[in-house]
This record gives structure tokens, sequence and C-alpha cells, in this order.
């Protein structure tokens, strides 16, 4: 039989190269995305159009009220850095940082998980580019791994343990992108940028974008998607 | 300074007891409620009648689409089982249990902790009456509070841990309400019927109420709550 994940897939290049590995490894995905008061809404669409591409068994997208929280400048008014080194953005937490994010995605997922009947669970996160966030550690992963056994029904009642797979945690920008474009990934559909256009076209210069595109460089490649015109 | 603390408040009887416990503590109380899909609003408006009357610092209510994942009598259309004894019902995970809802609630209070500077979290979960639930056992709460410490900035930066605070989870229902009377409580503004009538009067026959009028019976005290005219 057929083994059950579910991804959780943002839309963007980390999680949709996820997406290929979990379909590469012969699961059966469930895809599953988040409104959560981002302040553009082309990474949803972006998601929605990966999902359907990659034969998903089933995309659902989840609105949850992080916005209503308040404290990051992806859901709230605060200016979103640009300009700025890998050096620079490694350097500290970022302002980007969702309070909880991974922790709320991840136990949805693993409400998800519980009513498809799904073991394994693939979350995009990475130790490498994104230190600063703390829920990107190997550790915490491993801490709601054993969470997500003692919570769930699974985990009472015995039978294969619940799985969190981070098959990008200790790859770099660029070799994550060498093993997406391995796998075929378009990476043409993906987004990543924390300050689109009306047109959803990416900035190239907020932090996302400056790691996306020094990613493309070093893997000896070209980021197919399109960038606003220099201003 | 005031310590602060966030508080989960469903509206019911355990969540108001713990309100109450955590006040008692001298916490400057920060309350949240959900919004899940519910088959009944009742819980919602008395949840936020009882943190106003508590003099909470605010009252956040999170709208979270459980509904949107099924899987459960309490937010799908699953018939709620009536009239089933004290055994019967921690015999086997109830139908009425929210797939990896604790661990979505707890998420989101996180979240809340991490904006409004709180490092102390109340949760009003039972191991005694509610054994069924894997969700609401001791060893699901020592992970969390792990997970919770690597999970956010207070983990990374050091500083005070975050703690998830159980004060009910040992107790039976009857000394719950002992408790809870010898703080003040109001037992006359929760809710804990899972099947009310229009006018949002308890049924009386559910798991739950029948939990609770036991309760009530074994401290000696009397339900002050109006119940459904037995048909």
């Amino acid at each position: 039989m057929t083994r059950k994940a579910i991804v959780l897939l943002s839309g963007g290049l980390d999680s949709t190269t996820t997406l290929a590995i979990a379909k590469s490894k012969g699961f059966q995905v469930f895809t599953l995305s988040f409104e959560y008061g981002q302040r553009h809404r082309v990474e949803l669409d972006r998601a929605r159009e990966i999902s359907r591409r990659s034969g998903a068994a089933e995309h659902r997208v989840l609105t949850v009220d992080l916005g209503a929280l308040g404290g990051s400048a992806l859901t709230a008014g605060i200016p979103v850095p640009t300009g700025r080194s890998a050096e620079e953005m490694s350097a500290e937490i970022p302002v980007t940082y969702v309070p909880a994010r991974n922790t709320i995605f991840l136990s949805f997922a693993l409400a998800y998980a519980e009513v498809s009947g799904a073991r394994d669970l693939f979350i995009g996160v990475n130790a490498v580019d994104y230190s600063g966030y703390p829920d990107c550690r190997p550790e915490y992963i491993a801490a709601f791994e054993k969470l997500a056994n003692l919570a769930t029904k699974a985990g009472v009642e015995g039978g294969d343990p619940i799985r969190i797979h981070t098959p990008l945690i200790d790859l770099t920008k660029a070799e994550i992108i060498q093993l997406g474009l391995s796998l075929g990934v378009d990476y043409g559909l993906t987004h990543s940028c924390y300050a689109p256009d009306e047109q959803g076209l990416a900035c190239g210069v907020c932090d996302s974008c400056q790691l996306r595109l020094k990613g493309f460089r070093e893997a000896g490649a070209t980021d197919p998607v399109a960038y606003q015109p220099a201003g």
C-alpha cells in the first residue's frame, strides 16, 4: 500500500523541493498551505498550482489568524529589511520570524495526518540559511516528533510512529536547488519574495530574494522567475 | 513586576477554574479562546464574559480551521454520544476528540506568549476524567514544554523558560469544583454541554454534562446552570 505523507507547501523554493523529494520517495502526498495574513497572496496561488502539477492526492488551504497576534514583519506593518548580506541575516533572529509559526503549522499538519491516515510529515526547514529561526533547528524538529507521538491516537494505540521529515535541513540553498533540478522541479513556479509588486514580481533585494539568487549563482544555474526592473 | 500569563479559556468549567487559579497566583492574565467550527457558539460568549469579569488584561479570540480538517463529532457531523457511564467514556478515545487540538491551541498560546512577553501558559487539561484524550496526559504536556523552549526566541536567547501550567491535571471533577468554589468561581457562567439547545441550555445527558453533574454531586454542591427540561 502506498504510504501517505503530509507536505507543508508554501509555494516557495524550499517547500516545493521538499514536495518533489516526498514524491520521489514514493509517497502519496497531501499538501497543506496556510493563509496566515501574509501581505501577499501570490504564494498561495503558486502553492495550489505546484500541488496540482505534482499530482498530489489533495491540497488544503487552512486559514490561521497569525496576523491577529502580530509580532512579525511578514504579517504586521514592520518594514521588511532589504540589501543585507547573508552574514547580517544570520547574525540575529530576523524581524520576518513569525512567533511559533512552524509549531502552529506542524500542529495542523499533525491534525491533517491524523484524519487522513498519514504517518509522515514533510517540512522544508533549513538550518543553514535560516539559522536565526529557532524553529528550524534539528533539536526543535526532534522535540516536535516526540510530541507528535504523544499527542495523537497513533501514539496511544501503537502502530507506525509519526515521523517528521526535514530533507533540506542540512543543505545549502545551492544544494537544495541542485537536488530540486535533478528531480525536475520547475522553479519558475515558485515564489520566495517577501515584498512582491502588484503583479507578483519578486523584488530581488529582500533577504529571501537575496538568498535565492545567491543559491542559484552558487548552483551554477539560472533562476527562471522574473524580477522587478531595478528601481 | 507582575508576571504575565496566557490562559486558554474555552468558557467551560475546567478552563474557568484554571483562570481563577492563575489569577490567585498573582499573574496578569491574557485569555485566549478559539473559534474552531464548534457546533455552538455559546461557549465563546461565555468565555468573553468570564474573561471580562476576571479582570484579564486582554481577551483574544482566534479563528482556526479545525472544521476544515474534520475528524471529530465536535466539529463534523458525527452524533455526540449520550447516556454513557464514566467507565464507558474512559475506555476508549472518544469521538469528541479533535485531532491534535491541544497541540494547535498550545501552539497559538505560545505565539501569543511570545508577542505579549508572557512566559507562563495555563491550560485546564485533566488526566483523570479525560483519560481517553492522548493530549491531556502529563508526558504530553512535558513534551510540549520542552518543545516550547526550543521553538521560540526565549529558548534561543535565554532568560526565563516557558512553563506550561496544568493545575487541574491530577484533580477529579469534584476536586476541581471544590477548588474553584473556594476561589469564588461563578460556575453559573460556565458552559460544558456538547449539545446545547437554541437558547444555549445544556442537555444534561452528553458525556460532558454527565461528568459535570457527577462532579457537582461528589463535591456536595449544586450546579448553578440551567438544564433543558427532560424530554
